[in-house]
């Protein structure tokens, strides 16, 4: 089936199709690409088979496609976005970014893996199955949606599929979005950790200090940041905020032995990029355990000047942007409230509350979903059917992606299957797809279609 | 006097003539101008009845002249710098940098205050003492030093100053630099903090790492950077680093006094600049104390990015700038060590060392010249007379100046009289020099002058 499949993919010139909807700019907050984009994209829907709308939502439109079966018939929800990132510095790019380019193996262009590319293989794959398995299409119930603004945190799409649970819920959602752990085999992904993001701003004194005239006279913003940074973490790794790790699940056996199998793969990424080992907090803090245990991290600071722009001062200001990754039980939202109420009551004890400003940004919330699922042997199978080797089951990425939405408002598992490779170049110049990969992602995606066809009458589905 | 002295300052055209000096542009990078402008000071000096010379040296010549009489007579060694800073942006300048400008009773110009102005009114008050005080002239042995490095640390003078021992040797040594503490009364300065500053670089990894991905898994620079904050300083302010503190001598009963007796001007400026106060060491680290104690001031700090520069990495460098302030016996070279020590310690402890670069720069030493001084009484009686007003007397300044080389070396005590005020904008855009306070100090040196001739057979001198 595997030749079948790429004749036919050729013949139907996909490449140029694919091309055109590259061509389309779509970057997130410019509502006249994604609307052009969009209706390009709704056509690719229907050409899969799918009746389509667009449903309004605070953002951009979210995209919808559906070709329904027996309600008793298994189904799928197949989530991608149709937003792309900005280009970002155009002198970077070695091809013009909204123009897809073919070198070698390799599309480039924004938007090839992230994430036109990638939901374009389902499409491709949906479309291949109802020309070439009619009978076995309506056996499916096939949902299709495409969000708009993914690439901004996906802030609208709870209230849409908090609004239109009928019509999204299937038996189990599948994400193809990231890079794939390893070149040489696909990923099967089944949870991310999620995150919670502030800046720290603090400030003292109306200008910089003289640090000689003012040294020891003057209060330093650097200093009160730095003695914050104490509360908050100690010197292992340790989070000292109040309740930070109380909810946090114990992993499941399942979930011991996935990432223990993946110690090797691990291994080799420290390896090849040539990684410093972290301090370890306890044994979760392990190289391929990380992902079951929460971080809180520095991830800017900026005060006064260094290199070529030291000054002998007192800093007046000082920022500290942090960023924590949470796992399985977290609440982003508790979180978020507990790390606020820890800096509160620490600048009222310092008598310093007026000094200090507290940046709250958007949260992700983990997701996790049971490797004892039901549909993971299918998903497995139609993956190794569809690349020819047997995939890489990660547990849960370390990264964060707005997926919880899904098992939190439609109490459906949601698994991740990345048809792009590690050296994509996300949300960088040369974003790049690898045509081979996405070949074998149009196979896995027939594949799927295929299995889940075939248990229509299976009581185990 | 004042007035004859004024009258006689008009006559001469006192105005042209500095401003003739400032327009001669000595930026101390710049060996053609610090020529050309050594030149016009040297005249300054002659005009001012002083044999020349230039003293070459490492860097920029020193420029030296006097006016001996018998060895037994009182003696005087004048400090000043014929080298200036640079401009800076030019486009914050409401005049150009290198043409005196005149505006009200202030003249602007780059060297107006930071240092030309400065020791010019000694100059002229040189000259208006030989030329209305013949006789007293010849009574006393008057020595001037112009560094042409000043700018850059004096890194060329304490050769020179070594080589020339008994040429410049003198009962004591007058320096006005810097601006007075206040703008209602002149400023009498007995000592220095000294300062050593350094730049810590830690680096691990090729390049920043996703927080996600690496989260738990990859070493973070900036953790690395603020743990080795913890062990050199504690949440009080307390330095850690083993030593820091051993050399320091208790304050004498009268810098004591002489500091309380500063607590309203301190006071006045911490309120007039509505400045936060630092948190507290112990009794030393009271704001009109701080002189009397070594600091250590994370003055920059670098990692990754803030504000609209946030990215959810883990940085793979962070940079830590730093600078201490010493005092009294502390010696700078033997902090350096102890703090280079402690760093590298910590590095091993750590297994980082390769990870760890300590950029340290150059040291000034702290000074201090006792107010026991029996020259102090002369100076104070001096500044009294030539500002109408009882002086400030401060033991020592927060800040650092490269003067405590005339004590080592020269064993001989140096005190300060600023002729300039806190607004001179030295270092910055729009430098100034008030003409008022610079005719005061003229007549302060006149007097000066005067009073160490009425001491030749003072036996208490």
């Amino acid at each position: 089936m595997r030749n079948q499949i790429l004749n036919w993919l050729d013949e139907i010139d996909y490449l140029s199709e694919l091309s055109d909807y590259i061509a389309l700019p779509s970057r997130s907050r410019n509502q006249d690409e994604t609307k052009i984009a969009g209706d390009f994209a709704l056509r690719l829907l229907e050409k899969s088979g799918l009746q389509t709308r667009r449903i309004p939502s605070s953002g951009n439109d979210v995209l919808f496609g559906h070709s329904l079966s027996d309600p008793k018939n298994p189904s799928v929800l197949l989530y991608g976005h149709y937003d792309v990132q900005p280009e970002g510095d155009i002198d970077l790019w070695n091809t013009p970014p909204f123009e897809a380019t073919k070198i070698g193996d390799k599309l480039f262009g924004r938007g090839s893996a992230d994430n036109k590319g990638q939901h374009y293989a389902h499409l491709m794959g949906l479309r291949y199955f109802k020309e070439n398995y009619p009978e076995e299409f309506n056996k499916v119930n096939i949902k299709f949606i495409l969000d708009g603004d993914e690439e901004l945190g996906s802030f609208s799409l709870p209230a849409v599929v908090e609004q239109n649970k009928e019509l999204l819920m299937a038996d189990f959602v599948i994400v193809s979005d990231g890079p794939s752990l390893i070149e040489t085999a696909p990923t099967i992904v089944g949870g991310v950790r999620g995150i919670v993001s502030f800046q720290i701003k603090i400030k003292h004194n109306k200008i910089d200090l003289h640090s000689g005239n003012f040294g020891g006279v003057g209060r330093s913003a650097t200093f009160d940041a730095l003695n914050l940074v104490r509360t908050m973490i100690d010197e292992s790794g340790k989070v000292l905020i109040d309740g930070f790790y109380d909810d946090i699940e114990e992993l499941s056996e399942l979930e011991k032995t996935a990432l223990k199998n993946l110690e090797p793969v691990y291994n080799k990424i420290i390896s090849d990029r040539d990684i410093t080992p972290a301090i370890r907090v306890n044994e979760y803090s392990h190289p391929f355990l990380n992902e079951a245990w929460p971080t809180l991290n520095i991830n800017g600071l900026l005060a006064g000047g260094v290199k070529n722009e030291r000054r002998t001062i007192i800093p007046s200001e000082t920022y500290l942007s942090i960023d924590c990754r949470l796992v399985s039980n977290q609440n982003p939202e508790k979180i978020s409230r507990l790390i606020k109420d820890h800096i509160i009551k620490w600048s009222k004890t310092n008598g310093i509350e007026n000094a200090i400003e507290i940046d709250m940004e958007g949260t992700m919330a983990p997701s996790t979903s049971s490797l004892n699922s039901k549909f993971l042997n299918i998903i497995q199978e139609a993956t190794r059917k569809g690349f020819g080797v047997e995939p890489v089951l990660v547990p849960r990425l370390g990264g964060s992606l707005p997926i919880q939405l899904f098992p939190r408002i439609l109490d459906r598992p949601v698994f991740l299957i990345p048809y792009a490779l590690a050296d994509e170049n996300n949300h960088s110049p040369n974003e790049n797809l690898d045509l081979n990969y996405f070949k074998s992602g149009v196979i896995t995606s027939v594949e799927l279609m295929k299995l889940l066809a075939s248990k229509v009458n299976d009581e185990n589905l």
